[in-house]
């Protein structure tokens, strides 16, 4: 089989490999896409070095159908459609509350061992969800993603009538909206590449360019001078910290997607003043995976118009470049089936 | 009567006034104790010249017997024992979202408009709660600000056999730790001043001295490994915003109680890493006042102790010189019925 490897110094190995049976408690999956994640591109860039095992097989959005059975797994069979939800929680604690899915000693699947940019890829059965029989393998490749989404939403309690903004409009931001305008809320991006901004349009949400507008006036405007309930920060950098406490309304909440490398400067008096809540939110638990199965079988979202390229595995060393080098782009998935 | 007024640069002046008689709405209070908050001190040291409509009687922690009545008020009897909460909420707007206590128009009765430190008050009739006969007017002085600390604890959603870690032990930062404790949580305090420290053990606190032990492993060690489930931030300072992400455990709630005036460091990865929650908190509501009354009629948790001095208002001035030179104090009442 084709398999690829990210080796350091942004490069790409594509390598054949021999099929291997699935161990006990696993399952073999034929991989048909995989979509590249921020994160994946944060690999290439060689910024996780010291937590990826180099050379290591990376990508964690997929989807597939499953090759082969390990002993003692009962409850799938060969020829299912599924998504593995990749996050490897045996080493849970009592200290983690049942959170599991942010325990302390968690292994994220294709970061912290081998992940899903090959053709067959053994992974342990609990991590599995099945699709129905008629699901587009390619959009169940933005389940991942969508999950993430899904989770995003539901942490933040929108309600329909509510008001949300999403700051940043890249992939996690446009699926975040979407979830959010599905619930029944009325959803605003603020995003500053206007490539992106006319792409949210094309997908039929309400974006704005905050270098173009006062985004809080904006806002305002919309709400009868409420502002926003919800607040998204998906943009990870320093003016959408310093808006979102503009922007949220009284008792306004606010989900901290974006991953903050370092310490950042926030308004804490905002926070006290309106009684905002700051709301962290991490991958997803297993319902969200159910919610986000459920949204791309369904398929009632612009879930194709969110993928912009879809391209062989054996380029994987060109699809990364490309990334760096388009800005505009949205979901790129790979095709492990050729 | 005799009043006092704060007239600038870290003055006050105690004057000779006729007593007024309420106007429609209100009724007149013979005003027994005042306590002095911190934000008092604050206008002392003339941090809010620009909002205190200098001169201006000031002061909002009190208690106090009904004296008059005026027209149109039918639920209050002269003689009845009364606290008032001070938050003036008549210009409340749809976009207030209902949560009158912070509205954006909300004026702070002793701060915006004459407060307390005076021996008759005239203050609408809908800031008044009743207290129960038999009430200490001593111990009911401290109702304000033992409301702020119920709110902090009732938004923390803080339960039984939960631990809360709170940062800072002034005033306030005990009566949030009293009030946790009667919820049934495991408390401890964190704070520098060793003489508050002792005060915080005299009052039957865990209290401990960061700069002295490591408050983090002290937490884990008290919850095996699970870290607080609650933090409250009292203390208002960047090393209290550095551990309060550190000391919080998986999904670990922390309430926002300081008032921070300039934007500050806060490390967002930790809020994003354990799905962390930041909670703005600031005065309360109704229910605070309740539960608030509840506890200093029952009378069972060291309100007493928390009383380090009593002076006529005539002192005024020595009052607030005292407060500047001993850090270790805690609550300081003026008596008004001289």
């Amino acid at each position: 089989m084709q398999a690829t490897q990210y080796i350091g110094n942004k490069t790409f190995k594509v390598l054949e490999k021999e099929i291997e049976a699935p161990a006990s408690g696993e399952v073999r999956i034929k991989v048909a896409y995989v979509g590249v994640c921020g994160t994946d591109v944060h690999i290439y860039h060689g910024m996780m070095d010291k937590r990826v095992d180099i050379p290591e097989t990376i990508g964690h959005e997929m989807s597939g159908v499953i090759d082969a059975i390990g002993d003692g797994v009962t409850d799938f069979s060969v020829g299912e459609k599924v998504v593995v939800r990749p996050l490897d929680d045996r080493k849970v604690k009592p200290s983690d509350k049942g959170f599991n899915h942010i325990c302390e000693e968690l292994k994220f699947i294709g970061i912290d061992s081998p992940g899903a940019m090959q053709q067959y890829w053994n992974v342990p059965a609990f991590t599995l969800h099945k699709l129905k029989e008629n699901t587009d393998l390619k959009l169940a490749a933005l389940i991942e993603p969508l999950s993430v989404a899904a989770h995003d939403v539901r942490l933040s309690g929108l309600v329909a009538g509510e008001t949300a903004v999403v700051l940043g409009g890249g992939p996690i931001g446009l699926l975040v909206a979407l979830v959010a305008k599905e619930v029944g809320a009325q959803v605003i991006i603020s995003e500053v590449n206007e490539k992106r901004v006319s792409k949210a349009k094309a997908l039929g949400l309400d974006a704005v360019n905050p270098i173009n507008i006062d985004l809080v006036e904006y806002v305002k405007e919309k709400t009868d001078g409420r502002r926003a309930d919800v607040v998204f920060e998906v943009a990870g950098v320093q003016p959408a910290l310093d808006v979102m406490c503009e922007v949220a309304g009284i008792r306004g909440r606010i989900v901290m997607v974006a991953i903050h490398g370092q310490k950042k400067e926030v308004d804490l008096f905002k926070f006290f003043w309106k009684e905002l809540k700051l709301i962290g939110a991490r991958v997803y638990e297993k319902e969200d995976y159910e919610k986000a199965i459920t949204l791309i079988t369904e398929n009632q979202l612009p879930f194709e118009d969110m993928i912009t390229d879809v391209q062989p595995l054996s380029n994987i060393q060109q699809v990364f470049k490309n990334i760096d080098n388009n800005p505009d782009g949205l979901k790129v998935l790979m095709d492990c089936q050729l």
